[in-house]
């Protein structure tokens, strides 16, 4: 049956591209030369490249609240203002900022298994500290909420809780493993604390077996006690598992100062250029310009973030101008709080602005396989009948649903859709939230391909609406 | 037009998927399962990881003649030995044997801008040595043999030839571009000598700016004074010709003491699964077990040979009993000769073997792309009847045209048709031929997802043949 629905939504769209009008058989032949210029520039200017360099090189690791993340503020600003855009702005949101303090450290005591064992771990974001002396207890693993649940408070209470459910590496898009997985880092220490559990430590997130732990949010509960949590790196995950078994008794030692402070003022960062025939449809393009605290926030998403602001360089350095209004938005908060997006939405919705798509590079500067797109059905079939134009350049896969985080804010607002960018998937959790989150495990041309992807699909976008 | 053909191409392929029968329906059903298994199977487990891992770290770099080649052909039997293959075996060929001998040394030395610049040089395997003094001379610099051949004798005799023809960064496909820049290598050091030149650099074979030189081979021809060649890498090339533009007169430095040795006994290593219904109709799966004697062959090409392992062990591990032979042949010397796959060919011609097809993988262990065929119209056909079964793990491209170096002398005999695996190209030429081809860069699941990509095709073509 798999079979079958594949060969009638292959035939349905080769039907839509058999039956275009001549008209815009001729208009696919002159955008074809127009998205051949978008990527013959993108591949040979350095300029995102270079802005990438500087963004990570230069600013680095970049937390919302954090000095670096003011710097990349203003940063973003600058460069767009040189640009000669329509417009560049600043869109005022209070942030949290919490911060990491010293290096955390974390050691397996097993007497009975090798003594003392040092594991790499990262605090969680918006974590507690345990203290300057640390805390140490012994350790329940678990797969799953389910199997924690069973355990009840009897074997939980003062106990850590090992959240230890890996990626499943059958999956093929790596992002739904993720998906698989990531209830252990968000829910855990409510789940674990609920049962009386101290501390929570979550196998990190990555199909890899790494020593470099991964880092990310997670959430407390207004009405259970709040535990410190950390993630621990896969290798250390599996030690502690293996040990677990030889000495179910070994206690973990944990040691994190970390803090929530007040909240900071900071902002979105905004370049325009208006729509020279109907400047009231807005498409947005953007990123996130906030990282974790560790690494440099490369593939995320400081390459989403060089992207989008590539989009509008493109437009400009070609001399196109698009009927509709472009808006690259750098937004602030993606990774611990997403109020850049929420903000952004909500002033939109307060302007009665009309946005008809919004686009969003958060996957990762890696070779473009295509984009996910949530709409309307005729607005996916429209984005189908142009395929044509993009599967020359290995955007194959133009899938339904699909979006961004910060982008999501935006549902439901007059008929936009949204449109997740899709790069290859591989290596995304090789790098994602940890310390070689670097510039150079970004490839130029990957990075650069992504940035043309996405021009190109905003320049039909803002040719023809959707 | 461009878009018109697509448009057909679409609408003629999604005919062929309309009007499969409903035998060739249930089959796809089935033959889907079994593909899902195959990726399964291959991303869950790390052995042909773990044979990379070996291959390149304790084998490591490993030119044809070389103790190191030695060592890859007794471990690769050994390894195919314990599969329980129906056959493994070697087969005898005679190899080039090229040192390089002590590093390189190369020097830029301009009184008037800067004085000594030194620059990364890599020698061309196949070329002469400098002497133990080296060789010093001014330099001229050329993109283009035509341009070599305007400046004439008078302009190049005594002089070092620069070719420095950058690759096309806009082609999207980076072996085109290679394609496009390579001659300079093969063929500079004969077109220079012809003209009195003392000796040849080349600009590196990348699409990147990079310290590192890419080595590579080169020809000489009976009839023309052989000179030492060298690459050098392509930061090294625009300093050089930035220097040059300043100061014309300038003089190169460079030391090389690479030889050839006499020809030395090596093998192609072959194992093979027996067709249980027509054992005489053979698949080859192959990549070749030389490397060039920098780095590690992680990408050139340990990963194709692994890669081709893995296909036989996917096959036994699955139970699968493959209808026609399959084949794994480590070919020898594809880098500086060729010999192990013309070898091969000549040994099935004189055997009378009935080839099918052959698909080489030796374009890197990245994501992958699809496949490029060669073959009758029928065999092209007939592989993008499979297309609904190999798109869903992101094989959308199934273009004419492809194969691979080893498998190439195969071409006439009988209706063999020529495969090549086909990779994302974006990074490969990042690595190619240089120190930084090690096992570190090669991403795990790329090349695991390569591996299934293979053995899914193999598995079709033995069962339903071409």
């Amino acid at each position: 049956m798999l079979i079958r629905n594949k060969i009638r939504a292959i035939v349905a769209a080769a039907a839509v591209f058999a039956a275009l009008p001549a008209m815009a058989q001729q208009n696919q032949a002159a955008d074809s030369v127009i998205i051949r210029k978008i990527y013959d520039n993108a591949l040979t200017s350095y300029e995102s490249y270079e802005n990438l360099r500087y963004l990570t090189k230069k600013i680095g690791a970049r937390l919302s609240g954090s000095p670096q993340a003011a710097a990349a503020v203003e940063w973003s600003r600058q460069v767009m203002d040189k640009m000669g855009l329509d417009r560049v702005y600043l869109q005022e949101v209070m942030v949290p900022y919490w911060v990491r303090g010293d290096k955390e450290i974390a050691r397996i005591n097993s007497p009975k298994s090798g003594g003392y064992t040092d594991v790499n771990i990262l605090a969680l974001g918006g974590s507690i500290g345990t203290g300057t002396q640390g805390l140490s207890a012994q350790v329940v693993e678990v797969k799953s909420f389910e199997e924690l649940e069973k355990l009840g408070k009897k074997k939980v209470t003062g106990k850590i809780v090992f959240f230890n459910r890996p990626f499943d590496n059958k999956i093929i898009q790596t992002g739904t493993a993720y998906g698989g997985a990531v209830d252990q880092r968000g829910g855990g220490p409510v789940a674990a604390a609920r049962l009386g559990a101290v501390g929570v430590i979550v196998r990190s997130m990555t199909n890899d077996l790494q020593d470099v732990a991964h880092t990310g949010g997670t959430r407390y509960a207004d009405d259970v006690t709040k535990i410190p949590a950390a993630s621990i790196s896969t290798n250390g995950a599996e030690k502690l598992s293996a040990q677990l078994k030889e000495d179910p008794n070994l206690s973990f030692y944990m040691r994190m100062t970390c803090e929530t402070r007040p909240d900071v003022l900071s902002y979105n960062v905004i370049g325009e250029i208006k729509g020279s025939e109907k400047p009231d449809e807005i498409i947005v393009v953007g990123g996130h310009l906030d990282s974790w605290d560790v690494g440099e926030g490369a593939h995320d998403d400081g390459t989403g973030c060089v992207q989008s602001i590539e989009v509008l360089r493109l437009m400009k350095d070609l001399g196109l101008k698009p009927k509709r209004t472009i808006r690259a938005v750098m937004f602030m908060n993606e990774e611990n709080g997403l109020r850049g997006g929420l903000k952004y939405a909500e002033e939109a919705k307060a302007k009665g602005e009309k946005h008809i798509a919004a686009i969003e590079s958060d996957a990762g500067g890696f070779t473009p396989r295509g984009f996910g797109i949530s709409g309307t059905n005729n607005q996916y079939s429209k984005v189908l009948t142009w395929k044509p134009l993009l599967a020359p350049y290995g955007l194959h896969e133009l899938t339904e649903g699909g979006g961004g985080a910060d982008i999501g804010p935006l549902k439901g607002q007059g008929t936009v859709a949204l449109i997740g960018f899709r790069p290859d998937s591989q290596r995304y959790f090789d790098y994602h939230h940890t310390v070689i989150d670097v510039f150079e495990n970004v490839n130029r041309r990957e990075m650069q391909l992504g940035a043309a992807s996405m021009a190109s699909l905003i320049y039909l976008l803002s040719q023809y609406g959707l």
